[in-house]
C-alpha cells in the first residue's frame, strides 16, 4: 500500500492550504508543467484535452449563432494600439515588445497582442463598405500574451490560450443584442458543461474593459469561496468604430458608424473547473467535459480471462458512447484507483474473478465514491445513467455551495463583518459611486464582481455613503 | 452582364502571370485580407474554414497512431534556443526577439517560436525518466513566427499556422519508424483529401532541417511546374537529447538517450490546393476538403415558390450529409454562379420555375462545367455520386500533370535544357557531393528537392562530375 498513499500523500488538504492544494493537483494530474520561460507554462495532454473539449462544444454554440472562426496577425504595431485612447492605456503596461525581426532592430515596435481589438478594426476598416456587409460575426482561437508579474497555471499566466469574438453591426440594439447573447452561451455553456452554476450582470465602470462602453460578466464561485471571472462580453458602442474609421453606407446611402462587441473566454476557465469541483483527492471531471470518462480497471488482471474481459468492457462502454479506456499497465489496482481519481474521471469499472463469476462489473462514482454493482449485460445502460447522474449532482452541488455562500449585507459594518469571516459573495446595495466602490476595496479588498441581471431591493440607501441606492452589487474577493 | 464580367475580369490569366493570378485568387475568393503587420496576413472565413477542415483530418489520423496534443509557450529564452548548435545556427537569423514586458527591459531576449523543438526537449528532460514514460507522442497546434523579407499569403508570410509533432522513443529503429509512419500520413492525407499527388522521398544533407539527422519531405507540383515542399518529417537521432540531456533508464536501469523526431505541415498547403486546383475561374477545392460543397442557386427567385423549393433542396442534399448552402441574397443568378466558382465550391445546383415544373434541378461541376439534369427525387443521392466522381477526377488530372510534367535527364546539357524550358521534376542520378547540388543551383535556379523513395536508375554516374552515382534525384524550381 506505500505507493498507493504516496500519490494522495503528496497532495496538500484543500482545507489546510487552498492554493497550495491547487498547485499540487494542477501538477500531479499532469493538466499542467511549469516552463523554462517565466510566467508560461506547458498545458499537457489531460490539460489540453479538457480544453479540446471546451472549444468544441463553445465553437458549435458560436457557429449556430452564424459566428465565422478566422485568424489574425499576433502582432500589433505601436501605433495601431494607441488608436483608441481608453484601451492602449489599460493594455501598454503589461504587453511584450518586439523590436528585433531577425538581425535588424524594427522601426516600430510590435507588441505580441494582449487581445485583438485594433486588429480585427483595423480589418473591419478595410472590408465594410455597405450595410450588406453587416452584421460580421468573426471570432478566433489563438493565445494572448499580459505581462504578469504573479502567475498561476490557468488563473493567470503571461501567456493564456482563448477565443476572443468580435463582431459589427449596422445598430446599437444589435451590438447590445450580441453582447448579452453570448453572455448567456457563456453561462449556459459553464451550468451544462462544466456544472459550474454563474451569476449574470454587467460590470461597473470601474471594472469595465479598457474601451468597452459596457462589459457584461459571469462570475462563478470556487470552493473556497472566492470568486472568478470566468467570461466577459463587451458592447463597445461606436467608440472603436469612430476611432478606426469604420463606417457603413447605410440604406439611404448615408454614412454610419458601425457599432461593436467583443467576448471571451480562455483557459482561466480550467482553474474554475479545478477549483469548484476538486476534492482532496484530486481533479472532479464533469462527464460532459471528461476527457476519459470511465477507466476500466482489472482486479488480479494476471489470473485468466480478466484483461480480456476488462478489454471487452471497455469496447462495451465506448459502444454504448463512453469516452472509455483501459488502465492495463502493471501498476496495483490500488494505485490505478489513486490515479483515476486524481485525475478526476468521472467513474471507474472494476472487473475481477469474483465479479466474472457473478456476471456483474462495480462502477465507482468518482463524485460520492459510490459503488454500484451492475450486471454485465446492462453495463453501458447503466454507466450512461451514472454518467447523467453525477453530472446533475455536481450542478446541484455547486449551485447549494453558490447559494450557501452568498450572504446579505444592510449595513456596511455587517458588510465588513461577512467579508472577513464568511468567504463568498455578499450582495449589498450600491449608490453607484466610485468612490464607495474604491473604499469599499481598500477597507475589505472585496471587488464589486458585478451588478445582477437579477436586481433585487435590499434597501433605499447605499451602507456606505447613505446616499440613495441605485443597484444592488455582488461583491467579493476575487482571483 | 457588367455585374457578372467584373467579378471574373479583375483577374489576371494563369497563364499569363500565374505570381499575379494567385495573388488575386486568395484575395477575390476572400481567403485572406492583407494587414497593416508586414508580412502578416489575415486569414478569412473561407481561408480558416479550409484549415479547420486540414486540422479535423490530420488531427483525426494523428490521434489514432497514439498522438496526444499540447500546448507549449510562444516564446523560447536565447539560452534554450542555443543548446543544440545547428539548430541555432539555422533559425536564429530570421527570429523575432521580444525584448521588453510591460514597462520594463528584459534580462534575457525571448524569441517567438520559430519552431519548437527546444522547449519539447526541455519539457522531455523533465517529465522522461524511465522506459516507462516513452514514447512520447505529441503535437501541438499553433503559429510560429519567421522573419521572412519577401512574403506571399500562405506560401511565405511572416506569421504562419501550422501543426508540429515531437516524438521521443527509446530505440533509433522505432524513430525511424514513426518518422517514415508521419511521412505517410501527410502523403496520404494529401491524396485522398486534398486531391494533390506527392512525390515521397529524402532530402538531401543540404536541405534537411537544422539539427535533423535526416529530413524527409513530400513534394508536390503545382500548375506552374514548380515545385511546392508540402509537408516534412525529420529524425533527430539523439543529437537534440544529448545537447539537453534526456535520459531514461532502460530495463537493465542503464541511462540511455531518446531518439527523437519531429514532423509538421503548415498553412503553406492551401496555397498548394490553390496552385495545384485553380483556373482562370478561381478556386477548385475538392469536395472532401470544400467548406461548402454545394451551393443552390434559385433562377428567377422571385417567382412563386422558387425560394421555397431552393431552400427544400439545400435541406435534402444537407440530409444527404453534404455541407450545403442557399444562396438567397438579391444578387441576379449569373453574379451568384461566378461567386461560386471563384469560391471553388464544388457543385452548383439551379433550381428555377422550368426545372420545378418537370420536377428536376440542373447540377453545374465546378471542375469541368459540365451540367446534369437530375430528377428531384434522387437529389441526394446524385449530388454525392458527382461530388465523389469530382474528388477522383481531380485527383487523377493532378497526377496526370505530375507524370507529364516529370521529366529524365540522362546528360547535365540535357537537364539544363528542360530546367529552361519545360517546368517541372526533372529525374537526374546524382553523386551525392553538394559540389554538384550547388552547381547545378548556380547554373540553373533548381534544387534538389528529394531522393524519392521509389528509386530508379537512370545510369551509373552523376551527369555534372561523372563520378558514380549513388542516388537518383528529383530536382525542380522551388517556391
Amino acid at each position: 500500500m506505500a505507493k498507493e498513499k504516496k500519490l494522495v500523500e503528496s497532495i496538500t488538504s484543500m482545507n489546510e492550504d487552498f492554493a497550495q492544494w491547487y498547485t499540487d493537483v494542477v501538477k500531479k494530474a499532469e493538466l499542467v508543467e511549469y516552463s523554462n520561460v517565466k510566467g508560461c507554462m506547458i498545458i499537457r495532454p489531460d490539460g489540453y484535452a479538457i480544453w479540446e473539449n471546451i472549444q468544441k462544444e463553445l465553437d458549435r454554440r458560436f457557429k449556430e449563432t452564424g459566428v465565422e472562426n478566422v485568424y489574425m496577425p499576433m502582432f500589433i504595431p505601436e501605433s495601431l494600439l494607441q488608436k483608441e485612447k481608453d484601451h492602449v492605456e489599460g493594455f501598454a503596461p503589461e504587453v511584450a515588445w518586439v523590436t528585433q525581426g531577425g538581425l535588424e532592430t524594427l522601426q516600430e515596435r510590435l507588441c505580441v497582442r494582449p487581445t485583438s481589438e485594433t486588429l480585427f478594426c483595423d480589418f473591419y476598416a478595410r472590408i465594410i463598405q455597405s450595410h450588406r456587409d453587416l452584421p460580421k460575426l468573426y471570432n478566433q482561437w489563438c493565445s494572448v500574451v499580459r505581462w504578469e508579474k504573479t502567475t498561476r497555471p490557468f488563473l493567470r499566466s503571461a501567456e493564456f490560450l482563448w477565443q476572443e469574438g468580435h463582431t459589427a453591426h449596422a445598430t446599437a440594439e444589435e451590438a447590445e443584442e450580441r453582447t448579452i447573447q453570448m453572455l448567456n452561451i457563456y453561462a449556459d455553456f459553464c451550468e451544462e458543461i462544466l456544472a459550474i452554476p454563474v451569476v449574470k450582470g454587467k460590470k461597473t465602470d470601474k471594472e469595465k474593459f479598457a474601451g468597452a462602453h459596457s462589459t457584461y460578466t459571469i462570475e462563478a464561485l470556487m470552493h473556497d469561496g472566492k470568486a472568478l471571472q470566468s467570461g466577459t462580453s463587451h458592447n463597445f458602442g461606436d467608440g472603436f468604430a469612430r476611432a478606426f474609421d469604420i463606417q457603413y453606407s447605410d440604406k439611404e446611402n448615408q454614412l454610419q458608424y458601425v457599432h461593436q462587441t467583443s467576448w471571451g473566454l480562455s483557459t482561466r476557465i480550467i482553474g474554475a473547473l479545478i477549483m469548484v469541483h476538486g476534492d482532496d483527492s484530486g481533479l472532479k471531471l464533469p462527464p460532459r467535459i471528461a476527457p476519459v470518462q470511465a477507466m476500466v480497471i482489472p482486479i488480479s488482471q494476471r489470473k485468466e480471462g480478466v484483461m480480456e474481459k476488462a478489454a471487452e468492457l471497455c469496447e462495451t462502454l465506448k459502444a454504448a458512447g463512453i469516452r472509455a479506456k483501459l488502465d492495463g499497465s502493471d501498476k496495483s489496482p490500488g494505485w490505478k484507483f489513486s490515479e483515476q481519481e486524481m485525475r478526476g474521471i468521472p467513474i471507474r469499472v472494476e472487473i475481477g474473478p469474483k465479479d466474472m463469476e457473478q456476471g456483474q462489473a462495480v462502477i465507482v462514482r468518482r463524485d460520492t465514491r459510490e459503488k454500484v454493482v451492475v450486471s454485465l449485460d446492462e453495463l453501458g445502460e447503466k454507466a450512461l445513467e451514472i454518467l447523467e447522474a453525477i453530472q446533475n449532482d455536481m450542478l446541484a452541488r455547486a449551485k447549494e455551495h453558490l447559494e450557501t455562500h452568498t450572504y446579505e449585507a444592510g449595513t456596511y459594518d455587517e458588510f465588513k463583518e461577512i467579508v472577513a469571516e464568511k468567504p463568498g459573495f455578499v450582495k449589498m446595495m450600491w449608490c453607484g459611486d466610485e468612490a464607495c466602490e474604491l473604499k469599499i476595496k481598500e477597507d475589505t479588498t472585496a471587488t464589486s464582481r458585478c451588478m445582477p441581471f437579477r436586481q433585487e431591493s435590499l434597501g433605499d440607501v447605499c451602507p456606505v455613503c447613505g446616499k440613495p441606492a441605485k443597484k444592488l452589487v455582488y461583491w467579493g474577493k476575487a482571483y
